[in-house]
């Protein structure tokens, strides 16, 4: 009937999508207290800041701060976000952090021109500049990722044979530089995708890059990230990007139209009941997610932070009729 | 790759699951407003009130003015919910609904014991007396539900096959009392459904009963409810109970744990971007699914209401390109 795998890979990017996407002011403390509260959870990967402009994000001006704050546990990889050789080298410099590098291109042709004035391929030879920088400091890159894979503001739908296409042209250029491309992310970075597009692109890529691992990167903004999640297993996808609480997003009229990620206890709750192993403890994940809510000071997207995990009613089922 | 309907039905339910759930009050005019509004998008079958104990449903006191008052538009089926005898004759009286019969039992065994203090088959038996009374009332009956048909916060997982055998034995009784059944509906009263659970439980019933409808209630209190719907539509269901924006349900840390049935416009969306016809017009329900979050007063949990449709951004993007 379907492909699901038996085990997935979360990456937890809610303090990076988070404190970006906030208003704020939100103290470091703060932060630092969540990111402490999401390595006690069993994840095993936590993106905890993106080194960029302050002017652009305000939210991100106490990153060096923060990363040089949490607790690191040994076996959670803690990951960055950059744009630039500047924002890579605060990362290397802050020595807690696990630095890979990745290259990401653009899928809409449109978005590139209008706003880069480039076209796809001047995008792939403009990223030629960030693999040699990564080159230049040693840094290992074996990932890839397609932004608006799924579909563009600007551009409509995008054609999943585009796609494919970039892929190819990205994984060959990473070669020239002496890369090795194992993983590419389709991200859904505008929140194109329904569960029968997740099945279609994924089907595609597969097919033409069967060695390659594919993760999936899902926005929740018109209510589709966990069902594309679902699409996504079924085709045999076991990477998936996703935020604690749904951080990066906000049900509030307010910030209307925004939404973050996947959220990470809806996934794993969903994961845990479908007999999909994540090595995540969803009683402790919900306790990091109402933290969340507290350190933002409203409520988030999340779903079963508030519904409650079913694993915690049968105990108490059990419980009673022990009793 | 899976067996999606080309259409479906939506049955709105909204109104009724809204107004019965919010703390209100809401003046009677609104509500009749938004259930006018509804008849505007396309949608043929409209649940507008239940006719219940206002002591019980303070929200529901104005049932009979609210189904006096709205706009009966040609095509669409207005229906109602009651509980017993008075009920039905509130909605018979109105002179304004299509009043159908339906037999309703609940799978969990411990909570109907705990609740009720019956068995399964008394649960069974006592809904003979609601079957007479339809036939008394001349109302006819060709759908049943299980309630509770996922799982239980009082019992836990609920077998399968429990589902299967209640569903024989309801088809039976009714049977007796010379009605026909025709469709079933699965109902997930209490958010334990996941879209491995709704394959499970919709193929044991499609294969006990391949002659028989099924059709799928789906709360969303654990943030299932699209990807459950989904799984429901990959197993050829085509029949969905709705609310438009969520309404029954309330981000709200205030409302703790609460949340409505699949929200329609969120469900529309998916299916018209998959090439699913609902017959409905997406960008008219969302214009009321805003007002349905102006007639509560506060956020409702629907995304598209927020993230618009993608058809809108296509449009734009086209009357750019043609500018």
């Amino acid at each position: 009937m379907s492909d699901l795998p038996k085990q997935i890979q979360v990456n937890e990017e809610g303090p990076r999508e988070g404190f970006q996407f906030e208003r704020g002011p939100i103290p470091t403390a703060r932060k630092i207290e969540l990111i402490d509260s999401l390595s006690e959870t069993g994840l095993n990967q936590i993106q905890v800041a993106s080194f960029v402009n302050p002017k652009n994000v305000p939210g991100m001006a106490d990153a060096d701060e923060v990363v040089a704050g949490f607790k690191r546990r040994p076996g959670i990889l803690y990951t960055g976000l950059w744009l630039n050789e500047k924002g890579l080298q605060r990362a290397l410099a802050s020595g807690r952090l696990d630095v890979k590098g990745s290259l990401s291109v653009t899928a809409s042709e449109i978005f590139l021109k209008q706003n880069q004035n480039r076209t796809a391929a001047q995008d792939i030879e403009a990223e030629r500049g960030i693999a040699r920088m990564y080159k230049q400091h040693n840094v290992p890159v074996s990932r890839i990722s397609i932004r608006a894979a799924f579909g563009c503001n600007y551009q409509g739908d995008i054609p999943t044979g585009h796609v494919v296409s970039m892929i190819g042209d990205l994984i060959r250029m990473a070669a020239e530089e002496n890369f090795t491309i194992k993983l590419v992310s389709l991200a859904d970075t505008m929140a194109w995708a329904t569960p029968a597009g997740v099945k279609r692109l994924v089907g595609a890529v597969r097919g033409a890059y069967p060695d390659l691992k594919i993760a999936l990167h899902l926005h929740d903004t018109r209510g589709m990230g966990i069902a594309n999640a679902y699409a996504g297993m079924e085709m045999g996808v076991s990477i998936f990007d996703s935020s604690v609480a749904g951080l990066g997003g906000c049900p509030f009229a307010g910030h209307k139209g925004a939404a973050g990620n996947v959220c990470t206890e809806d996934l794993v709750f969903m994961c845990d009941e479908m007999g999909i192993k994540t090595g995540v403890d969803l009683e402790k994940l919900i306790v990091s997610a109402r933290l969340a809510e507290d350190v933002v000071g409203h409520p988030l997207p999340g779903s079963v932070m508030r519904g409650g995990s079913l694993a915690a009613l049968r105990a108490g089922i059990r419980a009673g009729a022990a009793a």
